[in-house]
C-alpha cells in the first residue's frame, strides 16, 4: 500500500479558497483571451473599444478544463507525480494557454507573454487573433500533446503517452461530445492493453457538461446507473462529481481525485510489488459541471449558462450593444481579479498555491516535448538481414519477412529500455513479419488461454482491431518520445486518414516551433496490398493513401515504395532514424524477386530513384524508350516488359528506370525531395516516350510530374478501380499494368520502330488471349507467367 | 401484448432435427465452396483434381453465420415477419451465398446457379475464383446491404435500414472482432436515436467467436458479468446463447431468438398502442460458439476449431498431401450430405423446412434491394427558394441557409412517407440549415429538457457527434429505398474516407447488375469550409475529399462547387433526383455574393463550366487570358481581380469561367461528364494563359487537365496548407489566391503587354502589404477587401 494519508475528507477551507483563488484566475483569463484587445485588468471601465473586434474561441468547455487543470495541478504538487494531460476539448484553448500562463511555463517559452500587465495583456490579444495564436490547444501550446480540433483521439494519444512510462500519470479530459465518435467509444477498451508494471497510468476524466454545439450529449443524458454499468463494462471503477456549486464542487473533485490516484497507486503497488497480475479496475472521474460554468446564464432573454449556447461566445454584440458590455464587465469582474492579479498583472500568491515547480508543472512537464526524452534507436548493421543477391531476380523472398528480422533485433535490444513499439490491426503475423514475436509478444491484459500463442501483459506488439486506436495509441507514444512503426493492410489505412492529416499538422508546426524538440517519424508499413488480395477482392483494393498524405505539407510527409527485400531494409533503416516525418512505405508480403544486393540497395534508396542499367538495353547510350516503374508489382511487370522488348524488338534501346521515393518526382521547389529538371531529364530524358508502371492511382504520377519538361510523353499506368477476387496476374491485366499491356504501350508510342509493330503487339494481344483463357478455366495464372524470372543478360536477346 | 403462444420451451425435437439439418446442409455448402472443384455431391471418393487449385476463402465465422441464418428463417417463418440481416463478418462469403442457394433467391437472381446438382457445382466453383463471385458478402449477393470486408459498419447500416421502416427487423451479426473498431463502437448508442413508432428494429446478434485473424477479441475474453454491464451500458437487454452441442444450441437459440422477437413486438405495441415513450431496453443477443465449429478439431498437430487457425482456410494442403485431403473428405461426410440434397443435387423437404416463401426470404427481400422501394422524392419548384439577382454581386446571401428552404419542405413533402432523412455532427444549425427545424425535429430518445429546443422522438433531422454514425446510418438508410443528405464540416468529411470508398464500390458493383435497381444517390453537402474557419483554424481546413473520392470509379462520383446560392440550390435539386452515384457539393454558409440568377444558375449548372460574358472584357473577341474560379471564395476572388483587371489594364481582353462541375475538366473517356477536347478548347482557348483559381489543393486542376492542349498555359492557385485561425482574407492571401495575386499572376504570364506591368505588379504588391499590415494591427479585413463588391459594367473601366 502507498504511504498516502487518507484524503476522505478533502481539503481544508484555506485550501479550498485557494483553489477556487486558482480557478476564477484561469476562468478570467480565458474570458480576457476572447474578449479583450485591451484593459486586460480592468482598471478602467470597459470601452468598445477595448473588445476585439471578431469574437472567436470557445467559452463553453472552458471552465470545467480549469476546474481540471487547478485540481491536477494540486495533487501533482501534493504528490510530486509526473503528471501530463491530453485535453479532448482542445477547441477550449483558453483554458489551456490561461493555466499555462498562470504555472509560468507559457512566459519560459515566450518571454514576450510573461505573468505581468503586458504579458496578459499580449496573451488576451494574440489568442485567436491574426498573426496571433490558434483558438485550439495546439502545438503552440506548453504542455500539450494533442489538439483536439477533431474530436475522438484524446484518450488513445493518453494511452499512448503512458505505454512504457511507469512513473507518468496520464489525465486526459473527454468531452461528451467527443465521447459519442467511434474513435473515443473504442478507445476505452485500450485499458485491456495497458500493464500495471511497465506503463504509466491513465486516468480518463469524461466531462459532461451536457452538450454539443447544439445538441444535449448521449452520455450526459443517461441515467446515472446507466452511464454506470457502461463505465464498469468498459473495466473501470466509475467516481462521480458534479455540481454547480465551486467551493462543493472543489471539495468533491480534490476528493475525487485523491480517491482514484490512491487507487491507481495500489494498483501499481499491487502489480509491481505484489506480484498481483488480475486485469486492474483503474478508475474514471465522471465530472458533471455546467457548460460555460460562471459566465452569462442568459441572454437576451435565453438561458445560456448551462445549455449549448454557451459552446462559443456567449455574448456576441459587445461592441455594439452597451447592454452586452456591461454584461461582459459583470461577468468578468465577478472573479474579482483585483483579488487575483496584482497591480503589475502578477498572480497572487494564494492563486499560485496550488502551482506545482519546475518539470512538474503540466505546462513544462518534459513528456509533452517529447524530443527531450528521446533516445537513438538500436539498430544492427542491415547486413544482418541482408537476402544476398548473386544476380538479380536469380531468387525471390518475402520483402516484410525479411524486414521481420530487423524488427525483432530492434525489439531485443530495447528490451530494457521499453521504447519501440509495433502496432497494427491484428496483422502482424499476417504481414508477415511474425519473427518479432521472437523477442516480445503481444500486448494482452485479459485471460490467457493454454491453446493462445505469443500473448503476455508486457509484450510490445500492439493488435487490436482497429486502425484507430493503432494510430491513436502510436501518436501518443511517440508524441511522448518513443519509437515505432504501424503496420496496416494498404486498403485499411485510409480509416485514418483525418487523423494524419492531424498528425502532420502538428508536425509541420512544431517544425517552426524551436522550443519543441524533434520526435521519432510516424513510420507506416503497408503491405498486403492492392495487387495481393486474393482472399478478399475489392474490399481490399485501394492504394489512394499515398495521394492522400501527398496532399499534406511536403516538409513532413515521405513516400518510398522499395520494390525487394534489401531495398525495404535500407528504407526502413532510414525511417526508422529519421524524425518529424510520416513516412509511408509500401511493400508487398509475398514472395518476391531479388534484384538488388544491399549495397545497391542502399545507394538506390539514397538516390530514391536511378537506372537499372543490367536490366536495359541502351547499353550507354539514348534510349528509344523508358520503362519506368515504382512498387514491387510494376518493377516486377516491367522487368518482365523489359525481357519481352529484348525478344521482340531487340535493337530497341530500352532504359528501365525504378522509383523509391515518389517524391523525388515533384519539382524541387515543391517538396524537398523534388529533383532538379536536369536531373529528372537525365533520367527519364526530356523527349522520349516514357512507359511508367506504378503501384497505384495512374494520374498520381502525373499530379507529381506535370511540370517536367519530358511530361507529354509519360503515358502512366497503374490501379484504375478494376478489383476483385482473382489471381496475382489477372489483376494487373484487368489494370493494363502487366508486362504486354506495357509492351503494346511501348510499340504503340515509340515512334518508327526498325521491326514492323504489328506482329509485336498481336502476340502481345495473343498473351492476354490465352491468360484470359486460361485463368477462367484454371483458376491460376498460366505457366509462362507463374514461371517467369528475370533472364539476366548483357546483350539483347536473339528474337 | 402481441398475440404469440409461450415459446419458452422451444422447438420440440422434429423442428430442432430440421434446423440441424438446414445448418448441417449450409455449412456442407460453405466448405464445398472454399473446397470443391467438382465432385460437389461426394457421389465418388475425393481426389486431388477435384480440389481448387487455390484456396481462398474464410470458413472461421461461417458455421455461426449458418447457424443465425437457420434462425432467421425460423421466425420469419413462424412470426411472418420482414427480415434483413446485416452480415457484419462479411468475409464470411460462403455462409450467405449457401443459403441464399437454399432459399432459391440466387437460381433466381443467377438462373445458372439452381438448386440441383449442376447449380451447385458452378455455386463452388465460381466462389473466389477468377470471372466467378468474390469471397465476401457482396452486391453480387441477394439479400445484402453490406460488404463487410473493411469491418466496423454493420450496426449503423442495420439502424440506417430500420429508421423509417416500421416493419422491418434488421437483424445484424457482430463479429468480436469487428466489434473492436471504433465505428462499431459508437454504433451501439444508435439505439439512442431509433423511434419505436415509425422506425423499425434492430436486434443486434454479437456473435464471440473468439478469435481474429490472429488473436482473441477483446469482448469474447470479458468476464460475462462485465460483458453484461457493457451492454446494458449500451441501453440493451442481454440474452446469452452458447455452446458447441449443436441440438443444444440449436434448442437455446430457438428460445433466444423468440424471446428477443418477443421483447420487440412488446416494446412496439408498448410504443404504438399504448403510447409509452420511455426509451425502450432493446434485446441483444450475444452468441458464443467456437470459430470454424464443425471443422477439423486439429490439423498438423495443432488444434483449429475453436482457434483463431481457423479463420481461413482450415486444411491448406489438400492437393498435395492424402492426410488433408482425407481429413478434408471426412469433415465434408461428417454433414452427411446424402440425407441432406437428394440425387439430383436438391434439397431435401427437411433441409428446407425452416425456409421461408417469396419476399420473406433473406436473399428475396425487396429491403435488400431498396430501388424496388424507392419512390421520387417530392421537390417543388426552386422559384421558391431562389434569391432575386437583378446584377451580378449585387446582393448576399448564405447558400446553406437558402438550401434549408428547400430542405424545409422536402421534409414537409415527406412528412407522412418518411423517406428523407438529414444527417450531421451537430452540425444542421453551425451549417445554416436550421430552416428544416421548421418542418421536423432532430431525433431523440433520451429525457428532453424544458430548455431544449427542437428534440423530438420522431424526428427525422439525425445529428450525432459521429460521421461515422452520420454515413453509416444514411448508406443503410439510401440501400433501403429511401433519400437523404449528410452536411458536414468539409475537413471531418474525411473521417469517413474508408467508408465511401466502400460505398462507391457497392454502387460500382450494383450498376452492372440488372437485378439490383438503382437507389438515391449519397449525397454530400461539404460546408464551413476551408476558407472560413475562424473560429477554429488549421485542425479544421482540409479540402481533399474531393481528391480522395475523384480517385474512385469515375461512373459512381460527382463533384460539384456551385458559387453562390442559387447554384447551390440548382445543384441540390439535381444530386437529390439522382441515382446510383456518390455526389460531393461543396458550398459555403457565409454571406456569398448573388452572381446568377436561377435562370442562369440552372443553365450554368447543366453545363457545368461556362464563360461568365458579363464578368470579363473580351467582348466577344479573343481573349488575352481566362481567368477560372471554381468554388465560392475563388469565385469572388477571380472577380475582384477581373474587376482590378478592367482598372489596371482596361485594354486587356480578359475571359472569366465558371466551373461547377469540376469531372468537365476531365478527358471525356476518363469521366462520363469529361469535355470532348474541342469544348475544353473554346472554353480555356488552347494557347492563351489561364489562371484558375481553384477552392482545394492546386494540383488537382493539373491531374484532371494534364491531357488539354492548353495544360502548359495552365497556372493553379488553391490551398496549399497555410491554415490558422485567422480572417477569411487572410486566408487567400496566405494561399496566395487572392485577387492581388491573381492580378500578379496574369501580370506575370501575359506576353507583351500593351501597358508596362512593372506598376500593376508593384500596386498589387503594395496592396498586399497593406493587407499585412492593417490584419495585425486591427485583427480585421481592411475596408478595400471587407467593403468589395463588383461594379457591373459592360465596358472597361477607365484606368
Amino acid at each position: 500500500m502507498p504511504d498516502r494519508p487518507d484524503h476522505s475528507d478533502g481539503p481544508g477551507a484555506d485550501e479550498l479558497a485557494a483553489l477556487d483563488a486558482h480557478w476564477r484566475a484561469a476562468n478570467y483569463l480565458s474570458a480576457g483571451q476572447i474578449y479583450l484587445l485591451d484593459n486586460p485588468l480592468l482598471t478602467e471601465p470597459l470601452r468598445p473599444e477595448h473588445i476585439k473586434p471578431r469574437l472567436l474561441g470557445h467559452w463553453g468547455t472552458s471552465p470545467g478544463l480549469n476546474l481540471v487543470h487547478t485540481h491536477l495541478n494540486r495533487v501533482v504538487r501534493a504528490r510530486d507525480l509526473d503528471v501530463v494531460c491530453v485535453w479532448g476539448p482542445g477547441h477550449g484553448g483558453p483554458a489551456v494557454l490561461a493555466n499555462s500562463w498562470l504555472d509560468g511555463s507559457y512566459g519560459e517559452v515566450y518571454p514576450d507573454v510573461g505573468r505581468d500587465a503586458a504579458g496578459m495583456a499580449r496573451l488576451f490579444r494574440q489568442f485567436s487573433f491574426p498573426g496571433g495564436v490558434p483558438s485550439h490547444v495546439a502545438p503552440e501550446t506548453p504542455g500539450s500533446i494533442h489538439e483536439g480540433g477533431e474530436l475522438g483521439y484524446s484518450l488513445a494519444h493518453a494511452y499512448g503517452a503512458a505505454f512504457d512510462h511507469p512513473g507518468l500519470v496520464v489525465a486526459c479530459v473527454i468531452g461528451d461530445g467527443e465521447a459519442e465518435t467511434g474513435p473515443l467509444a473504442a478507445s476505452w477498451h485500450s485499458n485491456k492493453f495497458l500493464d500495471p508494471v511497465h506503463d504509466g497510468a491513465v486516468l480518463p476524466i469524461l466531462h459532461l457538461n451536457g452538450y454539443k454545439i447544439a445538441n444535449p450529449t448521449v452520455l450526459a443524458r443517461l441515467p446515472e446507473p446507466e452511464l454506470d454499468e457502461l463505465l464498469r463494462g468498459y473495466g473501470h471503477l466509475p467516481i462521480h462529481v458534479g455540481g454547480d456549486d465551486p467551493l462543493q464542487v472543489h471539495h468533491d473533485m480534490a476528493v475525487a481525485m485523491d480517491t482514484a490516484l490512491d487507487r491507481i497507486a495500489l494498483l501499481q503497488h499491487a502489480a509491481r510489488r505484489e506480484g498481483v497480475t488480475e486485469r486492474p479496475r483503474w478508475p474514471v472521474i465522471v465530472l458533471r459541471t455546467p457548460k460555460g460554468w460562471t459566465g452569462p446564464k442568459d441572454v437576451d432573454g435565453v438561458p445560456v449558462e448551462g445549455t449549448w449556447r454557451a459552446h462559443q461566445v456567449p455574448l456576441s454584440g459587445v461592441r455594439d450593444d452597451p447592454g452586452h458590455l456591461r454584461r461582459l464587465e459583470e461577468w468578468l469582474r465577478s472573479y474579482r481579479p483585483a483579488e487575483l492579479f496584482d497591480d503589475h498583472g502578477r498572480p497572487r500568491p494564494e492563486v499560485l498555491a496550488c502551482v506545482p515547480a519546475g518539470p512538474r508543472r503540466l505546462g513544462a512537464s518534459p513528456y509533452a516535448n517529447g524530443g527531450l526524452l528521446l533516445r537513438e534507436l538500436p539498430l544492427r548493421p542491415l547486413e544482418e538481414y541482408a537476402v544476398p543477391v548473386k544476380a538479380p531476380g536469380a531468387t525471390r523472398h518475402e520483402p516484410t519477412r525479411v524486414l521481420g528480422g530487423l524488427l525483432r533485433d530492434v525489439m531485443t535490444d530495447t528490451a530494457d529500455r521499453r521504447d519501440f513499439r509495433l502496432v497494427g490491426p491484428d496483422e502482424t503475423a499476417s504481414n508477415r513479419l511474425e519473427a518479432v514475436l521472437e523477442s516480445t509478444a503481444k500486448a494482452w491484459q485479459e485471460d490467457v488461454l493454454a491453446t493462445d500463442e505469443h500473448l503476455d501483459r508486457h509484450g510490445r506488439v500492439m493488435e487490436v482491431l482497429s486502425e484507430h486506436l493503432c494510430q491513436g495509441w502510436l501518436e501518443g507514444y511517440l508524441l511522448t518520445g518513443r519509437h515505432g512503426l504501424f503496420s496496416s493492410y494498404e486498403a485499411f489505412v485510409h480509416i485514418v486518414d483525418s487523423m494524419v492529416n492531424q498528425h502532420i499538422k502538428w508536425l509541420r508546426t512544431t517544425r517552426t516551433l524551436s522550443w519543441r524538440r524533434p520526435i521519432a517519424s510516424l513510420n507506416y508499413l503497408l503491405t498486403s496490398h492492392v495487387w495481393r488480395q486474393d482472399h478478399n477482392g475489392f474490399s481490399h483494393q485501394d492504394p489512394g493513401f499515398v495521394d492522400h498524405v501527398l496532399n499534406k505539407s511536403p516538409e513532413a510527409v515521405r513516400v518510398y515504395l522499395p520494390p525487394d527485400a534489401n531495398t525495404l531494409l535500407a528504407v526502413a533503416d532510414h525511417v526508422l532514424r529519421s524524425r518529424d516525418y510520416v513516412n509511408v512505405v509500401v511493400a508487398g508480403k509475398q514472395p518476391c524477386f531479388d534484384w538488388l544486393g544491399l549495397d545497391d540497395a542502399r545507394v538506390h534508396c539514397a538516390r530514391g530513384a536511378g537506372i537499372w542499367e543490367w536490366a536495359g538495353t541502351e547499353n550507354g547510350g539514348s534510349p528509344d524508350v523508358v520503362l519506368a516503374a515504382a512498387g514491387d508489382i510494376p518493377t516486377q511487370e516491367v522487368l518482365a516488359a523489359a525481357g519481352l522488348l529484348r525478344r521482340h524488338l531487340p535493337h530497341l534501346a530500352v532504359r528501365v528506370v525504378n522509383v523509391v521515393d515518389i517524391a523525388r518526382l515533384m519539382p524541387q521547389e515543391e517538396h524537398p525531395h523534388g529533383m532538379p529538371d536536369h536531373e529528372y531529364d537525365a533520367l527519364f530524358t526530356p523527349d522520349r516516350p516514357v512507359i511508367f508502371a506504378y503501384h497505384g492511382y495512374p494520374w498520381l504520377i502525373h499530379r507529381l510530374a506535370y511540370r517536367r519538361t519530358g511530361h507529354r510523353n509519360l503515358h502512366v499506368r497503374g490501379y484504375k478501380e478494376s478489383g476483385t477476387t482473382t489471381t496475382p496476374f489477372d489483376m494487373v491485366v484487368r489494370n493494363d499494368l502487366d508486362r504486354y499491356r506495357l509492351v503494346m504501350d511501348v510499340v504503340d508510342r515509340v515512334p518508327g520502330l526498325a521491326v514492323p509493330a504489328a506482329p509485336v503487339r498481336q502476340a502481345m494481344a495473343d498473351a492476354r488471349a490465352r491468360h484470359h483463357a486460361w485463368v477462367r478455366a484454371h483458376g491460376t495464372d498460366m505457366p509462362e507467367v507463374a514461371e517467369w524470372a528475370w533472364e539476366p543478360s548483357s546483350r539483347p536477346l536473339e528474337p
